[in-house]
């Protein structure tokens, strides 16, 4: 009896919480990352690259909190290291290690994986891009730097094919100023957390916990409400808060910085319908020091903030004694994208197959085939060339399966001719011409799609 | 007396081995990353993205070696995890875990970081890119593909800016057919071993090698030796290589191969100099069963191959019972970026500031200056604004210091004559232009370094 030996197979399996996409929904992807590297280079940022893996101690220099917990931290050796759980740390141990090659303001941005051990959920991720800009100053950065992130974020998400979303900002001095006028300074953690739920529970609710668990006056409530319900135009928001100034130096250089920070919104190309002045706006506790940023997708709230950040005064204060403010905001790509896919708003119009034509030879001699590869990718456009030997029917199939925009046949009579028989794969026609010519033709016929944007709104 | 709280800093550094490039050096590799994603695309590639970090069960699924023992693996929660060492073995597992998703022939490349805890030397990374690229077909895969191969390295390499290179060819069934017709399979791993040594020892020493520790007897050592020193045109070599036909089924199957991948290197595009068949080339022992590549800057042979791959027969036997054969090349880009840049081989012509233009406003009011800079980034100009407020020499000391090609001057003058300065920074020429101008002004100077190779030999 003859043996059969049986080798035991691994399941391939990918762990949960990591994002790997089939082939077409990852040329979307691609695309996203190529628009953002397109724009913040159009804003003069410089693209970074550190490593994944840093030495724990240099990592947690800051140490405690949640962090901590997530982080994903081994021994290799003797060495203890850890894996990057964002990217403003590596850019702070940057700055700090390479201050003396770098030029003030420097502007990076930086697409990268992060790593958080979180618990697995549907929608979480453990490996995830983030996106991010800073520009980080020498001691001192000037206000005109907080004033072009608007303008930046508008140009990302419009290029992107949003047309839904406002960028909503506000001012850490702003707020620290006018809890300091109300001698609420020490609540001001509590109040900002509270008042966080104003568009869940409404205020209403809002007054009540603030008076229950805050233990605040109602009138002193009453007056956290009235500021946070400031809204309107830029001008009318501002005409509000000028009825302040006077009562608290921090507050008061708060506005002026909220006014330069408008001032010039029209200049940047920010229309006024995808900005306003949000006053609930907060962005965590300690790090930030003055304008904030978030940005929601209008008709889709629940997906949160899709770019948020701030200014803050200290980079790198556990790396170095330098003062090193900057501002920045970041991109979580990775769940941008997914939930873009959940909610079907990525285009099919960009082309996602791996080639533009695809060359199906059809003779023994497959010189001419080859020529006309080679002179497509030439006039620069991605092809692909079918060697396979198989039946007419199963080429074409694959032609179909793959989506590419335009096959490129080469029979027996196309050879004789000296001709290629280009055949558009959306409408069915095909047509002869010179392999030289097929080049320029194909890309005309590709050039609305070349434009199409990533994100497509209903 | 007062207390003095001296917060303790961490010192900012990397871990050896693990590469982080100063701005400029930076966007040379950027810009090498994105010659190989345009050519590789340009070839009907699709970029493909899969996890750092993977189950150690699935990754070692081949197990054993010397990878092993260089691999980064650890615990998390109850997890056995570990980082990808190299790109090939993730897209086993992708095209075994998405077959069904895929069409084959399944075109992917793949440009990421993989990790090996290697002995720290210079020169030597344990975080390091590899660009890598594949074909690999569902049980069949066509000889066309392993002939397309030398002309995407020739055209990437010549993207790159590389003149004096040389792509050599081998086949493993030429080699095995070889050695099964001298009786010789056994010692086949063994000779091979000896062979690669002919450049740097010499045919006697060799010989001398293969007589002494392989035991062979001198006249089958001399026969290795003939058959190893064959050269010449392709023509002349395949010539040489018929007068063996007719002794070994699979000698006949690798030189028939071997002819159908030197058929087309004209219809390809790949000149002649720049390829020759190398009948010492191997690339180990097990894994490669059809064509063999490597590629050689022929001016320093010290650097070793900077472009290598094979025919393989199988590529996800752990993972699957199908069959599937591939064909593929890979770049270690980290160290080739290492050793051309230590060369002294990267070129100065490339932009490598974080803008082409620097916006520079001497007013008050920077309602033009915003508006200039929001012009030059319509007309697709990278641009930063620089809002400092410094006098002007560290304002054009900072533009110097960045290497900007261009300054955009905006003084009282400009602003009344509503035009801006445009300063050449490299000729020190300065014209005024109205702001709509300026953008195909610097877009046209700086056409010729926009097509800059990154390499460039001396």
């Amino acid at each position: 009896m003859e043996r059969i030996f049986i080798m035991a197979k691994v399941a391939p399996r990918t762990l949960s919480g990591f994002m790997e996409l089939p082939p077409k929904e990852q040329m979307k992807m691609e695309k996203m990352m190529s628009v953002l590297r397109d724009t913040y280079s159009l804003y003069g940022f410089t693209p970074l690259d550190t490593p994944v893996i840093e030495s724990a101690e240099v990592l947690l220099a800051k140490g405690g909190g949640e962090t901590e917990k997530q982080i994903y931290r081994f021994q290799k050796g003797e060495s203890d290291l850890a894996l990057r759980f964002d990217l403003t740390v590596p850019l702070a141990k940057y700055v700090a290690g390479h201050y003396s090659e770098l030029s003030f303001p420097f502007r990076r941005y930086q697409i990268g994986k992060v790593y958080r051990g979180e618990r697995a959920q549907r929608g979480r991720f453990r490996e995830f891009y983030q996106a991010d800009i800073d520009v980080i100053g020498d001691g001192k950065l000037d206000i005109l730097n907080e004033a072009e992130i608007p303008a930046i974020i508008y140009e990302t998400f419009t290029r992107l094919g949003l047309k839904k979303f406002k960028i909503r900002v506000n001012n850490r001095k702003l707020l620290n100023g006018f809890y300091a006028m109300n001698g609420m300074s020490e609540k001001a953690g509590e109040i900002m957390r509270t008042v966080d739920k104003l568009d869940k529970i409404g205020a209403l609710k809002v007054k009540q916990l603030l008076i229950d668990e805050v233990k605040m006056l109602p009138d002193k409530s009453e007056n956290v409400l009235d500021f946070m319900a400031i809204c309107g135009t830029n001008a009318e928001v501002i005409e509000r808060l000028e009825l302040y100034r006077g009562m608290d130096a921090t507050f008061d250089q708060g506005l002026d910085e909220l006014i330069v920070v408008t001032k010039y919104l029209k200049e940047f190309g920010v229309p006024e319908e995808n900005f306003a002045i949000d006053l609930t706006i907060a962005r965590g506790l300690d790090y930030y020091t003055g304008t904030v940023y978030e940005t929601e997708m209008t008709e889709h709230p629940e997906i949160g903030s899709v770019c948020s950040g701030g200014r803050y005064d200290n980079l790198a204060e556990y790396y170095t004694d330098k003062q090193l403010p900057g501002v920045g905001i970041s991109i979580g790509l990775t769940r941008l994208f997914y939930v873009l896919n959940e909610q079907g708003l990525l285009s099919d119009e960009i082309v996602t197959a791996p080639c533009d034509a695809l060359v199906l030879p059809m003779t023994e001699d497959l010189a001419p085939a080859v020529a006309a590869a080679t002179a497509l990718r030439q006039g620069g456009v991605r092809t692909q060339l079918y060697g396979e030997k198989k039946k007419f029917k199963a080429k074409i199939g694959y032609a179909d399966k793959i989506g590419v925009p335009f096959a490129v046949l080469l029979g027996e009579d196309e050879v004789n001719e000296g001709v290629v028989s280009v055949k558009n794969m959306q409408t069915g026609e095909q047509r002869k011409m010179p392999a030289g010519d097929a080049a320029a033709y194909i890309k005309a016929a590709l050039e609305a799609r070349s434009r199409a944007a990533v994100i497509l709104e209903k």
